[in-house]
């Protein structure tokens, strides 16, 4: 098992969603239980002496990844969701899209000042999503040790737009 | 840890999303690392023994336990998706919701006949979406073993429109 057969487990679908895009479909490497198995335990070896306290997992495919790493490295797990998802008080952030903006919530009492936090999601393009997720988590004065994912697509210099916050690791890079 | 210390680690949030709702908030029990260890464990021994091919989590708060579940039972995590979001071709199940209706989709080559399958979200209310995801399960020829949740929510009598098909497994029941 090595990083190459990960890479071959995820399949790549032309024309989604929109023409000329090369979706990279995460479902076929999930489904798979040793290449499952082999992320999130490439993942967790990673951050085993990082001293993380939370992995924040943003909605909805950050989920399926940063759970399960928050029970592997015996840290607490916390959602970041779209509007209108969380039931308690929340604190929002905007992030521009391609076409306007969008937003992200994480409950305002989730973390507290010196939490050091693991941002979680399954890909990296543009990092607006991310960076937004950051920002949520500094204005709780909590600390971005890491950012974490699955895939990175090189070609959209997301990293360039987190590495200002805090190192970037993924499994496989395109 | 018992089964009532992971019931104390539920927050409940009156009136969301709407008036005279008690709202079963999950994610204080997922920041705590202990607990969030405890349900995860709890799962997976209730499992152990039960030959579980694959794990269909719901989206979105279904990935949250279902693909950590799925590394813990060493078995494939397949994600049920709201519509338009699976990149691959899809089957697709409508179900009702209290106005109207709404749809849920699976790309198509996710099971094949006779895979053992474990339907897992996190609250069973009244059933509605886990009954639209056995229905996409059971179209591909392969079996629900179960049904797991977190929270079970007896008033709504959910369980009713499950046991047909398979057993109704839950944590914690309100």
């Amino acid at each position: 098992m090595t990083i190459q057969s990960i890479k071959n487990s995820i399949r790549n679908v032309p024309d989604f969603p929109k023409q000329g895009i090369q979706f990279k479909d995460i479902t076929t490497a999930l489904k798979d239980a040793e290449i499952l198995k082999e992320i999130l335990d490439t993942c967790a070896q990673h951050y085993r002496d990082k001293k993380i306290d939370y992995v924040v997992g943003i909605e909805s495919r950050g989920f399926i990844f940063g759970t399960a790493l928050a029970y592997l490295l015996n840290c607490g797990f916390i959602p970041v969701r779209k509007p209108g998802k969380l039931p308690a008080k929340v604190i929002s952030q905007e992030y521009e899209l391609e076409y306007g903006t969008d937003r992200i919530e994480m409950h305002a009492d989730a973390l507290t000042r010196g939490d050091n936090v693991l941002i979680v999601d399954d890909l990296l393009a543009t990092g607006g999503t991310a960076k937004a997720a950051a920002d949520l988590v500094q204005k709780t004065g909590a600390k971005v040790v890491e950012f974490a994912f699955v895939i990175e697509l090189n070609d959209l210099h997301g990293r360039d737009k987190l590495t200002p916050i805090a190192d970037v690791y993924s499994v496989v890079e395109y």
